[in-house]
């Protein structure tokens, strides 16, 4: 499985509540996307500062999504897809900022 | 469910190669800790920088952890485990800085 997280800022001059419906528009609109076996996207409930290791400082971080593919061949449907491609353009409508990690398994 | 997301950054002065082997590791002394659902951790594959939206400069992120935890109770079961205080104590020894999310779902 090829898995892809993100972590979403808001643009500076959109309101917590519309970026919080725009995540979830953007959920619903995940579903049947060719090639995309899943798609997640989570708001931020808390953020700990006080732990048992030296705390890194990440701000501006207001959702965290996830894209999973099932192999190569997969993400290149997804990539081809009409569908994907306004699913994109949705995405530009409310994403401020983007940091992609694309993560392997420790095993 | 309960889910924290957490960036780790590794102590300057570790090599990656021993960094990875330390989260490797951590996952396998993860299983069965009272209280914890779920643990896993994943590598940096790579960080793509050419996106459809403004790029989000966050740097340092060399691996992410998440725990997932039935409910409160389960939670708290955790917090008093002597395992997980032992796990704890691991990862005092491999992780550098911590971020962690507290999440939750959209819907």
């Amino acid at each position: 499985m090829i898995r892809i997280l993100y972590l979403l800022s808001k643009p500076e001059h959109m309101s917590k509540e519309q970026f919080d419906a725009e995540c979830l528009r953007h959920f619903e609109m995940s579903e049947g996307i060719p090639g995309l076996h899943k798609y997640e996207v989570r708001l931020i409930a808390s953020e700990p500062t006080d732990l048992h290791v030296p705390f890194f400082d990440v701000q501006g971080v207001d959702a965290i999504g996830e894209c999973w593919f099932e192999n190569e061949q997969q993400m290149q449907t997804y990539m081809d897809s009409e569908v994907r491609k306004n699913w994109f353009e949705h995405g530009k409508t409310f994403i401020g900022k983007l940091k992609p990690f694309i993560t392997k398994d420790v095993i």
